[in-house]
């Protein structure tokens, strides 16, 4: 059994794959699309439920030191003059002038349109943030924005939090949500698009505590993608010189990902020191700082942030987990056969198990229906009688199905069914009464 | 004990409530808030992230005729066209000439402004969409919309859906997110708000089966609301008139609810013909007809839609679970007291179990914290330790949680701690080792 190394695939492939089986849809396909703007299909949709779930429950419900948030995409403008993203969360744009292509002019290697080798205006700064107006006249004093990152919603709730909850440092928020950036180049599918889910921490901290608790987070972050299916050696860990750091933060990591055109930003976790605070209690004259009851101190704690996209997370476990594997023929004599294998986490595959009737018969049928009611109760399960059986193990393995029931003559006679392993393809044969529990116990502790 | 029932529950009562505890504050409260626009605190993003999944189980995944889809906000200008948002999504906007308010005309009794009595403006029509640019160019070729209902990104996906899941008439396709609306007279905390979190199945039939699957689903919905809390003798149904059925729709029904301040909508359930592919299909070119194996017949299936605000649906379920009862005093000879108590369906509830260790000492604080860790590995655990035990299950049945573990002094010997139910008071002591079966066991069956 030979595999191929996940970042040996193609993008090809992988979208491929996910239009066809339905993972991924180009935005309002049917006219032409909207530009970098993805849908989920039905399991795609699953797949990002799994990953949103995956991050709460290790970020937020596991932890005794983080609580979760969820605050609206529409905020006051005046959120957005105190984060400095009025003034500074803008592109250099250029324009092309002979074919008005424009371009992000820090990604261009010379003063040359690269698309028809025209001459370039000068650069402008254009603002990401989208805009749009509340209420019913259209003028500047009804402009809101489309929020260019969630972190700002926890910032504003800060007080809100620690009386309501009754938290003492060290604490987290976490929060997941939509996040819009119109970006001049948007691509590469869901990597780069101008709607996309945040998922991000806000780690409050003593000040003096801050570089330990950065370390730790960058630890756990990089864990997680690992003990979630990434493989360690496509991750790692980049830190931005004193030249490229953003004006609120002191020290920044990004966890890359070799993505099949090159090391990319997964995830970036910021030491964005006190400035948020400071910055949000300046401007709405609030107090914002945290009294400690240990050194009977008043301060503004500071902040390690954790940041990672859904989308490209989504993405990054889908090519990890993608393998093409030659297997035995699935007929004595036959060729032997390829079989594209999913080997996702089974915590994030979108279908958890699926029940497949040996042949489509009436006999079987209704067993197979029965089978299936009882595990979709507790599990994502799904039913196919289409084709031979051979290929509907293939279907399963391609979406990443961790486990498939099969249901055949004998279970007419003994009630009892055999279970497949995506990963092993051992089968294993079990009453039906038992399944629930066995793919229960096999979720949690493996084959 | 006598009991509160919930519609004497007052709206200041729910809102101080959400504010104190942390479910609900103002957005961008700082800054004097963003109008009509809320966040959801740590209690609240739980319960929220509960109402979301207790739908989704029901609807999508517990079934086998639906399946989930996950849709960009940001589509297509020619959508809006197409659905007919773009011509006909608008209130009649009036303004007063003297202080300037501004009314929707429908909402009036008379001509005079409700506020001062001045006269008003003639009616003009108020697209309710809110508008924004896409691209680096503020012209009308870049103007965009956020999406006014998930419905939408779910027609235009009618053939990707089909094709890659292979579905069969009948069958739905379920999905939950945001959704905006400029509304003129946004209120009632959140209740009507401009952005919102919205859940809808378009359910795909044969025609002529419209009117069948229709009265199924408004059974199914109603049932959802009852088995989820909400009280029977606070839900009605109300079937749209002829004169204020929408333009696509064939037969309306609200699921209305008794809200403190009258019946208002709660869900609508609609038949809505042909109406959105057929207009999809005109406005594309493309063919979005299904093939009918049986019949042998192309056509364009009828749709059945639920839709329901996350929101709104939170809202009544914090409200109908609310209630104040007098119960024994919690010493000898003591006054009697109020008890307020959220009576939250266990699955909705945002904390699952609060471990209390009976005072805050050395002795017993490793054992409540070993407790607790284990209990959030698969529970939404809280851990509270300040003030008396009296206070702090007050605390916990004002939140809703549906069970106390107390760890006292026995439990150092005979490593056995006491259960507490929320609904009936009872007690229940049993081993640490078995808490995690026994909740989980009375989450699925009752006490």
């Amino acid at each position: 059994m030979s595999t191929t190394p996940g970042n040996a695939v193609t993008m090809e492939k992988i979208l491929s794959l996910c239009k066809r089986r339905g993972f991924l849809f180009q935005s309002s396909e049917i006219y032409g699309g909207l530009n970098a703007t993805w849908d989920y299909g039905p399991l795609g949709a699953e797949l990002k439920r799994n990953v949103k779930e995956a991050w709460w429950r290790s970020t937020v419900q596991s932890r005794d030191d983080v609580v979760g948030l969820d605050s609206a995409i529409l905020m006051h403008p005046n959120v957005w003059k105190a984060s400095g993203h009025l003034d500074s969360f803008s592109d250099p744009l250029v324009e092309c002038q002979s074919c008005r292509q424009r371009f992000r002019e820090d990604d261009l290697e010379s003063r040359k349109c690269p698309n028809c080798g025209g001459g370039l205006s000068e650069p402008r700064q254009f603002n990401l943030m989208f805009k749009t107006f509340m209420g019913a006249v259209e003028d500047t004093a009804s402009e809101v924005y489309l929020r260019p990152e969630t972190a700002q919603g926890i910032y504003v709730n800060f007080q809100n939090v620690v009386n309501s909850a009754r938290r003492k440092l060290p604490f987290g928020i976490g929060q997941i949500g939509k996040a819009f950036r119109n970006e001049i180049t948007p691509g590469n599918s869901i990597f780069r698009t101008r709607e996309f889910e945040q998922m991000e921490l806000e780690f409050f901290v003593k000040p003096g505590a801050d570089a330990e608790w950065l370390d730790y987070w960058v630890e756990e972050r990089m864990n997680w993608f690992v003990s979630h299916g990434v493989h360690r050696e496509n991750l790692r860990l980049r830190r931005h010189g004193q030249d490229e750091l953003a004006h609120y933060a002191k020290t920044v990591y990004d966890i890359e990902y070799r993505f099949p055109w090159g090391w990319a930003e997964l995830e970036g976790i910021a030491n964005r020191s006190d400035f948020d605070l400071r910055q949000h209690a300046g401007h709405s004259g609030r107090d914002l700082t945290y009294f400690d009851d240990e050194t009977r101190q008043r301060y503004h704690p500071y902040v390690i942030e954790t940041s990672v996209g859904v989308d490209r997370a989504a993405l990054a476990f889908l090519i990890d987990a993608y393998q093409e594997e030659a297997v035995a023929p699935s007929k004595p004599g036959g060729a032997s056969e390829t079989r594209t294998v999913l080997r996702m986490d089974r915590r994030l595959a979108p279908v958890t198990v699926a029940v497949l009737p040996l042949s489509r018969n009436q006999r079987l049928t209704p067993t197979a229906k029965e089978v299936h009611a009882l595990l979709r109760q507790r599990f994502n399960a799904l039913y196919d009688d289409a084709q031979s059986i051979g290929r509907r193990y293939r279907r399963q393995d391609e979406i990443g199905a961790p486990y498939c029931v099969t249901v055949d003559f004998d279970t007419l006679d003994d009630r009892a069914v055999t279970l497949r392993d995506r990963d092993t393809m051992l089968q294993l044969r079990l009453p039906i009464s038992r399944l629930p529990e066995v793919v229960e116990d096999k979720l949690r502790h493996g084959w």
